[in-house]
């Protein structure tokens, strides 16, 4: 049991709630953003592995889903397509997409991921494979899958999640075969990051043109 | 992928929160519950077995969090002691702990409880050893701990959660070491149960006096 640190994020999440507050005034009640922000650090509290940071790690996935709230709710723009990658446990495929996607479209989509079942932390392999190609996975975490993000999203694309995957309408939904890279070794994980990048990069064809 | 259903459980939740915004009206914004109640869809839908009358339990479970809120805001009553039990899975020790107390306390006492990781559905031998007691729990669903029902507990008790257990202020909090039912045959299940109650039974003394 550790009081002292719970007692501590309690400080940082209440001053994180009072500054999304002001960034999302006239948009959303310090109420809803305070709630947000709570219930983000209880639910990534309950799978978390390293739990350091786990209130800025809140913060941040509140101001995603918020942000993905209002843009579903046309409060802020949404200037260009909304991709959300879905895998069960947010470790590794959903990630390797999301980051890949990111990669390859800069500022041309705005991409985000969540599990059915979120996991620990992201798989360390994935973070090394995608470092081998430039791309910086440290700051990334499981995230669960929310009603806001879904709400936010043009594009679903899922990968073996099956029945806890969200449809709802208005959105376009693909579901990807890639096989899950959890017991894969290095040289597996690899092949997985090149055959998700062959989709990724076809997905952003269709989304530019 | 069950398209109808979903696009059918839209149209419940929203009159869920409308219905839950009247309930709820001067104290929380029909924006914080329609929130709840979508969110609490979304956050059940990742792990529930049975998706059938999925969209009344989330309303059931909304309904739940948000009076939870209401009482640790002071802005309802909380005329009796709140007590929150906590276990892995809310599908077998927190559930038969929660049962007990209120089968014992009725009215005196507000019971809940949830689990870190929920289980798909509350185990059977569970609902079957509580049905020999006239306890009937074929409403009861697992449910992930959230942020609002740890504000409210005055006692919070834990089984077998470890670290993701939440610890903050101004509680009570107890740990029993009780097994795990869940590999456990009928009998053994039926023992569980009885160590539980004993427990139950002391801490409803306590409480009263």
């Amino acid at each position: 049991m550790t009081q002292p640190t719970e007692t501590m994020d309690t400080h940082v999440l209440s001053r994180t709630a009072a500054h999304l507050a002001e960034r999302y005034a006239g948009i959303f009640s310090p109420e809803t953003v305070e709630r947000y922000v709570f219930e983000s650090y209880a639910t990534l509290s309950r799978t978390a592995r390293v739990r350091t940071y786990l209130a800025a790690t809140a913060g941040h996935f509140a101001d995603d889903r918020l942000r993905a709230l209002a843009q579903s709710q046309g409060k802020i723009d949404k200037p260009v397509a909304q991709v959300l990658f879905v895998c069960v446990h947010n470790i590794g495929r959903s990630q390797i997409a999301a980051a890949l996607l990111a990669h390859h479209a800069g500022n041309g989509v705005e991409v985000r991921s969540a599990g059915s079942l979120p996991g620990a932390e992201v798989h360390p392999l994935v973070v090394e494979v995608l470092a081998e190609r430039g791309i910086d996975l440290t700051g990334a975490f499981p995230k669960p899958l929310t009603d806001d993000v879904v709400r936010a999203a043009d594009y679903v694309i899922t990968m073996g999640c099956g029945d806890a995957c969200p449809v709802s309408p208005g959105k376009r939904y693909l579901d990807w075969g890639i096989a899950d890279p959890s017991q894969e070794t290095l040289e597996g994980v690899r092949e997985i990051v090149e055959a998700i990048d062959t989709r990724v990069q076809a997905l952003w064809d269709q989304i530019r043109n």
